[in-house]
């Protein structure tokens, strides 16, 4: 990275145009960022959203945006430090939560919560995104994590925002040794989330989804595999009509949230991490009947990291075979267009950009 | 009370038509069974589903029903008990839970969750309620409470159920010391909260309601009452853009549930005990954004009590001028009509059986 | 058995006098009582204080009392009940748990805390011990389970007693998914502490006992196995300094006691089930400048069984390899003799009764 | 202040020699510093260790040390500012947090746990006290707040240390709406405490002291104040054999320390905080066999904030009456000579020290 030079980095342009191209070099615009070498990123299903030109909060990707980075996932070496930077130097290989927050509310500070101002990375000029070459992190103490002893970049990368959600959502739920979970969704947050719900003393994880290479991946980690249409019908019998205590929904699709309260034992805990489709709501009698607990909401990525290292440095939770895709950032346009198609195999794409 | 004799009781014959008439006195069908002389028993807001003739569950009461006596709130003493009672004798003056469970399951037998097989008095010829002046509360060793010294006749009836609802919504609300606490509906359930509120350290508490005499009851109590229409905008100025930590919502009113998101902080509780009107659901994009903790669920009376009566006894918990009305059951078409009216002042109606 | 006949059981004399020999049948005294077909049975460590003649509450062992069957840890068919048991029948398999509450308390009837007026089986004539063919167990509806399906009948024994306490010392050590937990004593308690501290999502657990076919046992576990005189030492350089959230005592001894606060990081949780040789006292210093949190008791066995059985029937927690010895009831003096002497290789000890 | 000036500062030599005399203007030593010109100190009973020349941690004030500056309880208004002070600005009047932990560590930087480096103000010329015209604040950032509104001077010096370390120790003695709290020991933080419990719920407090003004204080604040010596029968007999749910041990007396494990129920929980006199140590069967919680440890002041800071604003807590005595800080060596002899009438003593 060169003063005022440029870089390779993923561009979007408009929907389903995100390209490979030649951008400007990131700067140190504030004494408390650093600039990263990315050495990997991936694309997250949130990710979609803007390549689909869907309006998130009040920008409307669909309308003609100045173009920018996108990614939000992405670990790097440190290249470059503002000089109130007191916990990372140049050389370090660093991972990045998804998102930066105002570095100054009490969320921020006590690393609890989520800072009502935190912007995720990559989604507009205002806060550049990292699959690229180079990126730019603000508030580089509270936003950073050295990638720890016996963490392999795989994982280090769904340290940035899946695992760390999925961790989010799992522990939401109110897992209790021995009780049985229902995860909804298998897509990599799903995925990990079986794992995550073993770690908490699950006996048994019902996983549903309707792909079967997913049920498939979901029997591997030792979950029992089921297709949304039976899924209430078999969890009764298995369960022998206790169902479930804890329900993980990790899809935002509105058929999944609605499956959600008819798995419920009375006084169960669902907790849901999907952005929700649309105008998608939850009965108030289901709630009531069931006497349920609802949770659902975004996570303070930083905040999960505590519970997750170790739990990955002991092999309790591995993320195997989550990403299926190994691709260079000059192949994309192409890794956001099979990502998009929900091809067959395809479960996450990463970016090695170095190579 | 005699063998094969009647009694009087306030029986439903249909739709707005509940009558004080002679009814055949109650029998002791169960060795687990009691019999009671009612003493003091009280109208209910979920009493007016029956008294308007509405659905509930699989059950029309606007089609033609069997008459039954109505009423699930009351106290008495016991004039007969089956030999496996063990807990209780001729002569105690008890508190009966507002339904009785069936004594089998793990939920019964822990007092922990609520039976799924519970039925409240009152709603049907199978389960007789006690608005009458004699009443059988089966499974009396798990169903019963004497009244506990220092508890007041109208505490006592108050713990059969809407102060024990009350406390099952508040203690789900998750109200820490020092928190602010919104009260959405004050009838005779959210008045009670905010006494059981600020017992569990509420700094503030905001009593909304439409209905000035409910709002200056509240203010009485310690809280800040405001109306529905400027809570969000006053909540906001007041706490500094803080917003809630806490809202219990007491009414099951479709207006109030919609106004609780915009009450909460992020990462608030919001717990929901009222009965919801036909098909009320919570946006989910409500729930996710502000990371909200959603519970609604009815309670288990019996579990309650343990904490209650304790606050009360020491006078932390009053229940004070709940009951603006006191009559007798000869009264109690006029009660119904009353109470169902919202007359100006009626809050809660009392009926003194053995005057 | 026959009204009046005898059994064979194991009774004890005096100190280190425990003998196989003919004893009366038991009666079913009360009405809430069953009289079990002991099937298999099994020698606790606490045994141990009566067979030493040591003092147990007001009981002094070593003084002439009458002659008494042993043992609380057994599982047997039902062959008689009385009236007013409801849960089982004739034939049924069960589990008692090691003791029998008095029935009639809160702690007894909600199943959580332990009775005050608990008696363990085995301790005198006035609750016989179940090291013997038959067995009567009052309050059999609130003591007993019946051998859920999937669980061995080893399993069946150690929740008794020993899975139970290790379940219930392990559930007071707060250990949170990814955290650094230390087992202090390798005794049946301690292994099967190991099984449930890695069921609660404990990424590291540090295992310590003197004995080396302990520490062997450990490691087949999954745990980091260490001589108590290294454990200090060596667990602060493997965590870093970071040392152990949380500690699980599981012997009584004094050292091993006196070694727990060194484990400890600051605001940990350490949890103590064994009964304490003596005057064996904690340091206040060692609680407060550490900021610990101290739990010691004695399990409700049947408040643990929710959740052990789902954790064993899932294979979460197994417990295999406890039992190194089987025998029947005529060996009983000689089984008491090995397991006393701590003989190398002798874990636990189980009688077959029928053989 | 001016730079290389002097002002007045209590000032240790020796056991019971602190002097009122000139002293060396504090020095902006760090960036992130700020100079306070102290309006308000006080004595707090862990100044007497100092004093009385005792030995804390590995300093012996018998010995001769360097003279310092006393005095850990001050608040003040900011008068210079390093470079790295974010959120204060000179002319803000603040609280100090009674001392400065390391800045960089997961404690500091979450405000949860206590740092492992942190120092308390005034005992030693490394970290100088505020019982002076002036005081230097290390880490300002994380260690001080502005006076919120509403609050009170008084309400600000409890801030800094007594209300901090009484709301620390009552909440971890897990109170809960209903039960039943006793608290030994009733100098400023047991009294403090007492309201704390009941912001918690407790519907009883017993307060115990042997000092008869002490428990009439308490008995103002709704207390039953009991002596020491009758204590527990008093409480058996007031509770019906129930005894205590939760115990907080506020004076590190060994006598009261000993007396906890008699007044508390099976399943209590009891926190202490006081710094315990030599080798005071609780007995593992007084924990074990009534199945105990204990707690002890040494506030996190600044942790603590965010729930106090609501509970004075609402008027829930006080903490009125605590000081008894106001002087300037000529009067200093005649305020620790009154406070040491713990006179008649003197509960705390607070230095005005801009008069």
């Amino acid at each position: 990275m060169q003063q005022g030079g440029t870089m390779k980095a993923l561009v979007f342009h408009g929907p389903r145009d995100i390209r490979c191209e030649d951008y400007p070099d990131p700067s140190l615009d504030f004494d408390h960022s650093v600039i990263l070498q990315v050495s990997h990123c991936s694309i997250c299903g949130s990710d979609l959203h803007i390549y689909h030109g869907d309006k998130i909060g009040k920008t409307d990707y669909s309308a003609g945006v100045e173009p920018f980075c996108v990614g939000h996932e992405f670990i790097g070496v440190v290249v470059a430090a503002g000089k109130e930077v007191h916990r990372f130097a140049v050389g370090d290989h660093v991972i990045a939560a998804g998102g930066s927050g105002c570095g100054e509310c009490s969320a921020c500070l006590s690393r609890v919560g989520r800072c009502s101002r935190s912007t995720a990375f990559g989604l507009s000029t205002r806060l550049q995104g990292g699959q690229a070459e180079f990126a730019q992190v603000p508030n580089a103490d509270l936003t950073l994590m050295k990638i720890p002893e016996g963490i392999s970049f795989d994982q280090a990368i769904l340290l940035t925002d899946a695992l760390a959600t999925a961790h989010f959502g799992v522990s939401r739920a109110n897992i209790q040794p021995g009780s049985n979970t229902a995860i909804v969704g298998l897509g990599p947050i799903g995925l990990l989330g079986i794992e995550l719900a073993f770690a908490r003393g699950a006996a048994t994880v019902f996983a549903i989804d309707p792909v079967e290479t997913r049920r498939q991946h979901a029997i591997s980690l030792g979950a029992v595999a089921l297709h949304p249409d039976e899924a209430r019908d078999q969890i009764r019998e298995i369960t022998k009509g206790a169902a479930c205590d804890s329900i993980f929904e990790a899809s935002g699709a509105r058929a999944a949230i609605g499956l959600v309260p008819s798995l419920a034992r009375h006084g169960a805990t669902a907790s849901f991490i999907g952005l929700p489709q649309g105008d998608t709501a939850i009965p108030m009698r289901d709630i009531i009947y069931r006497n349920l607990t609802v949770r659902a909401g975004i996570a303070n990525v930083v905040a999960q990291w505590a519970e997750l290292v170790p739990l990955l440095q002991s092999g309790r939770v591995k993320g195997d075979g989550i990403f299926t895709h190994r691709m260079t950032l000059a192949d994309g346009a192409e890794g956001y267009r099979m990502f998009d198609a929900r091809e067959e195999g395809v479960m996450k794409i990463m970016f090695e950009v170095g190579r």
